[in-house]
């Protein structure tokens, strides 16, 4: 029954797995291999090193794992032992498994020629795309991985309050960031920052401050920054803390495998009042985005809200930057960093009961820099979502 | 003549881009598109958001970078800025570049989708493989790479040599990993680990300690450990270090962008004899392959002659792990941590002059840990190659 493999539970499992087959059935697809890291996480509870195929019409995956067999606890029989893809369609042959239809593959994420290599492992080329499916299916988290995404909140909440005693007289963005990177990761943050698509590059978080907030980056990322070395542009840079300067944080919150993403405002001495209005007010719009999320709301409609306050507030061209404007107020959170539904103009995305969203409605002004606050919320039956990052947010001064 | 994009200088750029395009003739491949990170650092010296088109019969590449701009630096003119890539086709013909070939694009790097979309912007399907042509051509590094990884040897010797004085007793694994990443870091480590393939994760390294070196991982690195996480299984779980166990510390050498790979060995109180011979035989492998390095050579001649030396010495058996053994004791190593040519018994590598490989022969042994050291290489003329990680190679007791 192939139980050895899944560190779930059976019934958690079957959750999952249920709500990808069902995804998969609206899609039109029967069968499907996987081998993304997040996916097999997903579905499984841990990362191993090969695949995972579906078809809807069987009781339930089964499992290839590639030799040598790293997975001390599994027994041979619950799972399927290769050293290559290509051993993948004999072994279904000789467990009764037929595959008649195209199996679809990870198109998203597998690279062109891995794609077509498993694509053949069928006699097939590659047609259908199951990335959009698992993420849909992944974007509703279920009661067990809401405890996790809690439980990182926690953690990460414990963090960010301990955050105005790393700090010294003089340093700089960076000597900050170490700091917290610590404190971090001896409360049991795991490092690892997953994010999909290979384009997206950063390490262990932001910490912006001065006018380098306002340097773009090619990230895809809500805020820039010019980063310490042109061979990863985003992030610290090594400005100065200066005590009048806001001091943006925006760590990992990755302490279960489910990340949280909250963002808070520090600074050494008293900032002016338009750093307090501007953070009051990206709390504010925080809260009112926390009051519409239910199931049935257009994401378009939450970022529409975010601006129009914003708008409002006569700070619409500072909204998620000045001279680079983020495309995006929120995103969902939980294996990845940047999953669904995303809180975007032209987004598609409807919110569901279970969705984990973190919502960043920042502000950079010229002279000033970044201000604004993140937290994550779970999106539940009713409005408000529950927020789940419950660290203090007005800005905390640095002893 | 596309100079503010490159700050490589012109003379250095030249060189990159001249040793793609012969690699690229050889292959048959006149037209090329890259949008990898890795090979737009190396072609550019920055990261940006974009495209790179090379036709080896054109004078310079045309960059293509994705707007919002994010590249203040650089001039209109220099680049073409575009919205998406399906503009990159226009823009060409209007800059009279005639698009009469396959236009390779890096297959193994590229997801489907992206690929997919990327020839259609063409008008053809993907067809030629840049990736292995970049692998072959990023693999010899120029005089400007070889100082930058000089200086990241250097950095991370000199943060080696302070280990010591990071312990204290009763400290788990992950402790004294996380003050050797916070040490790393304020020395100037960026922390961010490239790697090629998606498969591959790991945070800033790995300290590894009793059994745990013996816990098989689903990564392709050369020692595995169970990790903190089943999200991540990989490196330190918790252990408390042991006065008289081994440890092993293999932490990111990424200070410039360029990587070096060093391991060394650390205890709290003298070891048992095996540690100590077991240490000085990976040390002299070590040795004995930087003789041998020299253009010409075979990657797999080395791996022979590395597994030679543990065999004769009783150690076979022990080689490259215990429980799973890697298949490989050396890589190639620069922006990214598993660069060509590769040390392993069915590799086709033949050395050239100015490759930078990591060796690292290392030894498992049950009831006593992981032991070994690592060391990265420069390829010259002659032999032996340059060392470039020059922290003393003994175990270092721990203060």
């Amino acid at each position: 029954m192939n139980t050895a493999i899944n560190l779930l539970g059976e019934k958690e499992q079957a959750l999952r797995t249920g709500r990808l087959c069902s995804l998969m059935e609206k899609a039109g697809i029967v069968c499907a291999l996987i081998r993304d890291n997040a996916n097999i996480y997903w579905l499984t509870g841990r990362v191993f090193r090969g695949y995972i195929y579906i078809d809807t019409r069987l009781e339930a995956p089964l499992y290839f794992v590639r030799q040598p067999n790293h997975l001390r606890d599994v027994r041979e029989g619950a799972v399927h032992f290769i050293r290559k893809p290509e051993q993948i369609a004999s072994m279904l042959s000789e467990a009764s498994v037929t595959v008649d239809a195209p199996v679809a593959l990870e198109l998203d994420s597998d690279a062109y020629s891995e794609a077509v290599r498993l694509a053949a492992v069928f006699g097939q080329l590659p047609q259908q795309n199951l990335s959009p499916v698992v993420r849909l299916a992944r974007a509703v988290k279920t009661a067990v991985e809401q405890a996790m995404l809690r439980e990182s909140g926690i953690r990460q909440s414990y963090v960010y309050e301990r955050i105005p005693r790393l700090y010294h007289e003089g340093m700089t963005d960076i000597e900050f960031q170490i700091e917290i990177e610590r404190a971090s990761r001896l409360e049991g943050c795991l490092g690892q920052f997953r994010v999909a698509g290979s384009d997206m590059e950063l390490f262990m978080g932001n910490v912006l401050t001065g006018d380098n907030a306002d340097t773009p980056s090619p990230y895809d990322f809500a805020m820039g920054g010019e980063g310490a070395d042109p061979s990863i542009p985003v992030g610290a840079n090594g400005t100065v803390i200066k005590p009048g300067a806001p001091v943006m944080v925006d760590v990992n919150g990755n302490y279960t495998g489910y990340m949280t993403d909250m963002t808070r405002m520090y600074s050494a001495a008293p900032l002016d009042s338009r750093a307090v209005e501007l953070n009051r007010l990206s709390a504010d719009i925080c809260d009112a985005l926390a009051a519409m999320m239910k199931p049935g709301v257009e994401a378009k409609a939450l970022y529409e809200k975010a601006l129009a306050i914003a708008t409002e507030a006569g700070y619409a061209d500072f909204f998620m930057g000045h001279r680079y404007h983020a495309g995006f107020v929120g995103h969902g959170i939980g294996i990845e960093v940047n999953e669904q539904p995303v809180l975007a103009p032209r987004s598609r995305d409807i919110l569901e009961e279970g969705n984990v969203i973190a919502v960043e409605p920042k502000f950079v002004l010229p002279g000033l820099g970044a201000v604004g606050v993140e937290n994550t919320y779970i999106v539940r039956a009713e409005a408000p979502a529950e927020r789940i990052t419950n660290a203090r947010t007005d800005i905390s001064l640095l002893d």
